[in-house]
C-alpha cells in the first residue's frame, strides 16, 4: 500500500458578489492506494481547469442545476497521470495522461470509466482542458448550430481572447465571416488582430458605455451584425442591439459581466425586446453540457486545426495548487488570455 | 363625374410618449371618379383597423423600415366597398366588400391589384382586420413556427384577450396545450375562461410586480412554462423567465407596455440573459409582414375554425371617423377586447 499526502480545495461559503480566497478552506488528508475499488484508478492531478460557470453554480438560484454543494471538494475538469490502477482489463495503465473531473484535490480516486486517455505526442494534454475541450464544445456547436454563420456574415464575438471566445472567433474565420472581436485590454486586441489575424477589434474599455460601445459597432460593422456570440452580456450587449441585421442571431454563452452579483440580484438595463421584434432576432442560450455526447464529432474536426495551427490558442497557467481560489477570482477582473488553467 | 366629400386623417405631429388626438389633424378635401386611372376603384371605408404597430411606427428610431412619414395620411388597414371601378376586365364590381391598405380617410382611390376581395356571406367582413386578418397571420406563424408547440405543452400569452392573444390562445388550445392566459381586466379574464375556455387565466393588475407576477404564474403552471408569446413586456415577461422551462421558446409579437415612450427612451428592467443560459431558452421577435405571402395557407386552416365557431372571437367596435386617434390612444390602456375596429 501507498499512501500519499492529499490537499482538497473545500468549497466552504457561498459568495454573495465576487468568489475569492474566502469562500474555500484548504483541506489536508492522505489517501492511498488500498482504497481503490476495482475498475478505479488513482490520478495524480496536474493542471485544474478554472471556469465561469462555477461562479454560476454558487447561486443561491436555480441555475441549470443544483447549486454547488457546501463542504464539499470544489468540482471541476482536472488533467493527470494515473499513479495507481485497479483493473487488469482496461486500456489505461500508470503513467497514462487522463481528462478527468475530479475537482480541486492534488490526488482523486475516480472510475476508470469517468476517464478520457490523453495522448500528448499528438497534442499538448493541456488542450483537453481549453481548445480541444469543454470550452471549445460549446464554442463549436453554439457558433454551428445555434449561429448558423454563412460566408460573408459579420459575426462579433465578446469575450474573444478568453476561452470560448478565441475559439469561436477562429472557427468563425474558417467558416468565411468577417470577425470582430471584443476583449479588455490592448494586448488582447493586439492577439486578437495580429495571431488570430481577426478583421477588427475593440478594447471595450476604451467604450465605456452602450452608445460609445454602438458608436464604434457602427463604425467597424458598417455592414450590420448578422451573429452575436455573448460571453461578457452588460452594456457591450445591449449596444450590439442597435447593430443588429435582420434575422440576427445572437447566442448567450456567458455573461460574465453578471456573475459578480447580478446572478442573485439583477443588474438593470434597457429592456430592448421590441428591438427583437424590428429585427426579427433570435436569443439561444446554450450549454456545454448539452453537447457532451457530441465531443468526438468536435475532436474530430477540430483537432487536425489545432495541430495544423489554422486554429491557435492561449492559455494562462497559474503556478500552485495553493493558488486556485485566486485564480478563480482572476478571470472576474479579465486576467486571463484564452483558456485559464492551474498548474499543480 | 361623381365627386365626394372627403375626410381624411393627416399624421401631423410625432408622439414622445403616448400618441393621441394631438398628433393627428382632420383633413378635409374632395375625390371624384374622374380620377380614376384604368386599374382603380375608389373604396367608401367602412371598418378601420387601429394596431399597436402604428405607434411603433411613429417612433424616432429604426424599427423594421422608415417611420411613417408625417403630413401623410395615417396608414392602416380597411374594410370598405367598392363604389367605383375603371376596369372592365377585373372579377370586381361595384358594391363588393374589399380589404385594403388605404388608411384613415373615408373614401380613398386605390390600385385593384392590391384589393382583396371578402365575401359576406362565408363570415363577417370585419374579420379581415382581425380573426382573420394581420393579426390571425402573425398568431398563427408566430405560434406554429417560432413556438413549435407540442401536446401537452404549457403556452402562456400575454395580451391574451387582444387581437392576436385570442387568436393564439385558441390555437395553442387546439393544438392540444394547456394554456394560460393573462389580460388587465376581470371582464377579459371572463372571457378568457368562459368563452375561450382556457385552462386558466390571470389578471395582471392583480399581481403588479415582477414578484407577484413570478408567484402566480409559479402556482397555475406548476411544470412550468414551455411557450410564452408575448405581446406585452414589461415586468410580466420579466417574471416568465423565472418560470420558464427547459428549452422554453419565448415569441416577441409586441410590447405594448414600452409603446408610451419606452420605445426611443428604454424602461429600464432587470437583466436575463444568463436566464436564457440556465434554460437553453429561445427567445424570437415575430412580425406579421414577413407571412405575407402565406396568407392563404393561414386561411385555409383558419377559416372553417371561424364558421364552426371552434375559434371564436370579439371585436370592439368604435363609432365614427372623427374618433379614430382617440381609438389608437385607447389600445394604450388596455380599452379594447379582442380587435379594435372603428367603423366610419
Amino acid at each position: 500500500m501507498t499512501e500519499f499526502k492529499n490537499k482538497q480545495w473545500i468549497y466552504t461559503k457561498r459568495p454573495e458578489k465576487l468568489v475569492d480566497d474566502s469562500h474555500y478552506t484548504l483541506n489536508e488528508s492522505t489517501i492511498n492506494t488500498a482504497q481503490l475499488r476495482p475498475g478505479q484508478a488513482i490520478i495524480h492531478s496536474e493542471f485544474f481547469s478554472v471556469d465561469p460557470y462555477m461562479r454560476i453554480q454558487q447561486s443561491s438560484k436555480d441555475t441549470w442545476e443544483e447549486p454547488h454543494p457546501l463542504n464539499t471538494i470544489q468540482g471541476g475538469a482536472v488533467v493527470g497521470k494515473i499513479i495507481a490502477i485497479n483493473d487488469i482489463q482496461s486500456d489505461l495503465n500508470e503513467g497514462d495522461w487522463v481528462l478527468s473531473y475530479t475537482g480541486w484535490q492534488e490526488y482523486a480516486i475516480a472510475d476508470i470509466s469517468s476517464l478520457r486517455k490523453l495522448d500528448p505526442r499528438e497534442v499538448p494534454v493541456t488542450t483537453a482542458l481549453g481548445v480541444l475541450g469543454m470550452p471549445a464544445r460549446i464554442a463549436y456547436f453554439g457558433l454551428i448550430e445555434a449561429g448558423k454563420p454563412k460566408q460573408g456574415e459579420t459575426v462579433v464575438v465578446s469575450g474573444a481572447s478568453g476561452a470560448v471566445g478565441q475559439v469561436v472567433a477562429q472557427i468563425a474565420k474558417i467558416k468565411g465571416c468577417k470577425v470582430v472581436g471584443i476583449a479588455g485590454s490592448d494586448e488582447k486586441t493586439k492577439y486578437l488582430r495580429e495571431t488570430l489575424n481577426l478583421d477588427a477589434v475593440i478594447n471595450y474599455k476604451k467604450h465605456s458605455s452602450a452608445l460609445a460601445m454602438k458608436n464604434v459597432l457602427s463604425r467597424v460593422c458598417p455592414e450590420g451584425i448578422d451573429i452575436y456570440y455573448d460571453n461578457v452580456g452588460g452594456y457591450i450587449t445591449d449596444a450590439i442591439f442597435e447593430v443588429i441585421n435582420l434575422r440576427a442571431r445572437i447566442i448567450i454563452c456567458g455573461q460574465i459581466s453578471q456573475y459578480s452579483g447580478g446572478l442573485d440580484d439583477p443588474e438593470l438595463g434597457p429592456r430592448f425586446l421590441h428591438k427583437m421584434l424590428y429585427k426579427r432576432a433570435t436569443i439561444q442560450g446554450v450549454l456545454a453540457r448539452d453537447y457532451n455526447d457530441r465531443m468526438d464529432e468536435m475532436l474530430k474536426e477540430m483537432t487536425p486545426w489545432v495541430k495544423d495551427e489554422s486554429l491557435k490558442y492561449k492559455e494562462t497557467i497559474v503556478h500552485g495548487f495553493e493558488n486556485l481560489p485566486k485564480a478563480l477570482n482572476m478571470l472576474f477582473f479579465g486576467k486571463n488570455t484564452g483558456k485559464l488553467i492551474v498548474k499543480r
